[in-house]
């Protein structure tokens, strides 16, 4: 008793900080209690993936690829796949970094990615959003991507911001991936990641995090964004540009997604097992490319398997089928120890409805509960990934702040069983809602949702009787008109616009 | 890897029935892989319990009950508190009947509780009703209750139905307690749980019971009907009447749920571990008390313990403290293997809205993972258990079919890695759309939502752009116009209806 007392008190502590404020949940907080594969069942998903790798192998390798690999013990078939050999798979899991730390620009906002450690993001790169005002789905801009990252950047369950809505208003890739870039890192401080069309367009997204860490020392050391990269088209087929971009994004010192997300039933096996078995294959091949690049590399091991309705061959991503998948291969990051990426919480759902709230719900805490380090999708996203809307952010915030608190868990010690008190009250006054430790434990133990409602029927009848969609758009609206955060120093941003055409005015975002 | 298929591929087929329909979730899947408690703290837990039952006991026992402990070994102090001995304990708990079985009256409606089957369940008493015309809060009605009984009769993943409503129009506690125990065997063939309200009443239910079933004997054996009973005020304190009640129902051959339903920070200390522990020796208490009136006794573990909103007192069901109480509750329930029964799914949201859907989706989920044989509230509740809405019951079986899934898990055999079969596709089509696999699994492995929306937002647009909410009351009405089941014989309702005032009309149930 005395030794879990020890242990538990002290990794809260330690978590915390000795003089942070008191909060019931935190980032951070250790996942794995879920395990939906048994020992045996990891070991041969595992093997299933080395022996994917080393006998069927991936087509469509880039030349530098094909060289890195050769040289270190794979070889090509006539056919044209790269195999890579069990040896050169296990040695790069083996050798692969764990330490990895994905800064913010504000102390606090660090996310270790290490052990089983959660964190909650958004995640998208939907082509649409839903208008606020008029409810209806329209093509996305820079300017809605900006408000998505200044939601996130005040919301406080959500701990990092992934590039969410395809900037269609950019009048050329280049452009879009400038002004993506610029518009989550004006809008959030928190760590972003975005994805980089083409390796061509990584050195202006180096040279745009420089100018605002202030050089390219100061953003290697401690790197604000992420480059997010699906370098495969499933099944075991590389993606040759994405490929290339990884490379360049790894030499530029980005920490890098290694993203496979493969549809069950379409582009990997109807099976989760077998899809679950092809995304960790594909998800390894990838981190062998990038240790070979560079083995100081920050890598994230991110198979993002996703699933499809097969009566229609449409993706959908908000039933049991994704929830499990998802969680299994959460599982296998914690089977390999790596710092792990997942994708739950997309929702079919076209508004935040029911059907928004239970699918996000069952998929975010499978994955969470799984052990998986970093949650994209957690937050904003609807319609099969098809729509973002900004509402959702608020809705979802609040949800996050349960999960992680089932993720905080039950803390068994002698003090929190409390016999003595139990002993105490019964014998006096019949009840615990004097008693001190409940005053006590009532910010350090509870979370308290924003915008959820506790009130009675009667009440809340009274009161407008909204549902929590109303009341999200409210609270978003407010968010949006109070919060403008100026995340980017003014010589940076004067540099930035200096060097390309930026969408977002400097009016829309506060420094004019 | 043959032994895992063979395990895997047995279980399956063992609970489905060789020549039952492809489906792709059924009840009593096995539940058990997330474990909030390590075996430390699960150890922690019962010594805990242990300890309060054996030096700190509880009040208010009567007097059958102190003959009964007494005459076992226990010993009742000076200030009135009943002590429950260590070796009694876990006596009873060695000996409790782990093969009970909650019977429908039609086949296929057994719920198994042994092991770590899953089962859902609505679940209530609440007083209200969100009247499906008007959309307001109003006073249950009998016949309010027989709607969601026959809701729950047609929706496949719910498979067991709790009395969810207070019938309000009964004129007295006896008229409440026969036409609550009618209105549910009237309107489901699925097993029922009522609460009875005091000991007097139980002969009436026995007798309806008896009239239905075609005798006593035949009722014994096959019992249909469950008594829910809350045998405790917590803290630690039994509740006089409740207890004769559970002692008739006992002698009375029904199954009984051994309740307890502290309020964390209320009448349960505020830590989740000192709420649980509490819990759990309650519950312990009823088991013993239980197994002394009957050691043959269907006897279900059901700590339900519930937490409060510390800034109003107020009771509140949607937070992750909820979630992850229940869940190690559940998870103590594995540890003594008993059947074992969980309060999931309160939310605090007074519509079906995306709270509705996030709070009740992890609750479930949680409580499922960790073992709970029975889950009461995973459907149908609303406003911390002030209301139910009948749309509610639509959208939450759509969520539980889903959680469903995720229980089934990802099942890791040969087969179902099927490497050969990703090589095939591989260096054939490119894809898995018109592998026969895929079509095979189409039925069997996946779900599909009945009125989850997975169009795409165009369509769901052009199609009238309703939310979850609008489809399941349209879908509820279909149901309740469409489905009237005729559970009760001809002969057996004359015969209640002779003996007693039954509110539901002839008419109203179709018998007329």
């Amino acid at each position: 008793m005395a030794e879990l007392e020890r242990t538990r008190s002290r990794r809260g502590r330690e978590a915390r900080g000795s003089d942070a404020p008191v909060r019931a949940v935190w980032p951070g907080l250790p996942g794995g209690r879920f395990l939906p594969l048994d020992a045996g069942e990891q070991r041969a998903v595992h093997e299933g993936a080395l022996s994917l790798l080393e006998t069927l192998g991936l087509s469509q390798a880039i030349p530098s690829m094909v060289a890195r690999v050769t040289a270190a013990g794979g070889r090509q078939t006539a056919d044209g796949r790269l195999l890579f050999p069990r040896a050169l798979v296990e040695d790069c899991i083996a050798g692969a970094r764990r330490d990895v730390v994905l800064h913010g620009r504000r102390d606090g906002l660090e996310i270790d990615l290490s052990g089983a450690r959660i964190h909650m993001s958004s995640g998208g790169a939907s082509p649409a959003i839903v208008d606020i005002e008029t409810g209806r789905y329209r093509d996305a801009t820079t300017r809605d991507l900006y408000d998505a990252a200044r939601l996130v950047d005040a919301l406080e369950h959500i701990h990092h911001f992934s590039r969410s809505l395809v900037a269609r208003d950019a009048p050329d890739p280049l452009a879009m991936d400038v002004n993506t870039a610029y518009a989550c890192l004006r809008g959030t401080a928190k760590h972003v990641s975005v994805s980089i069309s083409e390796p061509g367009h990584v050195p202006a997204i180096a040279e745009m995090c420089h100018l605002i860490a202030g050089g390219e020392r100061a953003f290697r050391e401690r790197p604000f964004l992420t480059a997010m990269v699906c370098h495969v088209v499933p099944p075991m087929r590389f993606a040759s540009e994405a490929c290339a971009t990884l490379e360049a994004a790894v030499l530029a010192g980005f920490p890098v997604q290694i993203i496979s997300a493969g549809q069950a039933g379409a582009t990997s096996p109807a099976s989760i097992a077998g899809s679950l078995v092809q995304a960790v294959a594909e998800t390894l091949a990838g981190l062998v490319f990038v240790r070979l690049v560079d083995p100081a590399a920050r890598a994230i091991f991110a198979p993002k398997p996703l699933v499809a309705d097969l009566r229609t061959g449409a993706m959908c991503g908000g039933g049991g089928e994704q929830a499990i998948l998802m969680a299994g291969a959460a599982q296998m990051g914690r089977f390999y120890d790596l710092p792990t990426s997942s994708i739950a919480g997309i929702t079919d759902a076209k508004v935040p409805d029911a059907q928004h709230g239970a699918e996000k719900a069952l998929a975010v805490a499978l994955a969470a509960h799984a052990g998986s380090n970093l949650i994209t999708q957690s937050c904003g996203m609807q319609a099969s990934l098809l729509g973002v809307s900004l509402e959702s952010y608020v809705a979802d915030n609040d949800m996050l702040g349960a999960i992680l608190r089932t993720i905080r868990g039950v803390e068994v010690t002698e003090e929190t069983l409390g016999l003595a008190a139990i002993a105490e009250v019964c014998r006096g006054e019949g009840h615990f809602l004097a008693h001190p430790q409940t005053y006590a434990r009532m910010k350090s133990d509870y979370v308290y949702p924003a915008i959820g409602d506790r009130r009675s029927p009667r009440d809340w009848e009274a009161e407008g009787g909204l549902d929590l969609r109303a009341r999200a758009r409210q609270r978003a609206r407010e968010i949006l008109a109070g919060h403008h955060p100026q995340h980017v120093g003014a010589e940076a941003d004067r540099a930035i616009r200096a060097r390309h055409a930026i969408l977002l005015s400097p009016e829309e975002v506060g420094t004019a």
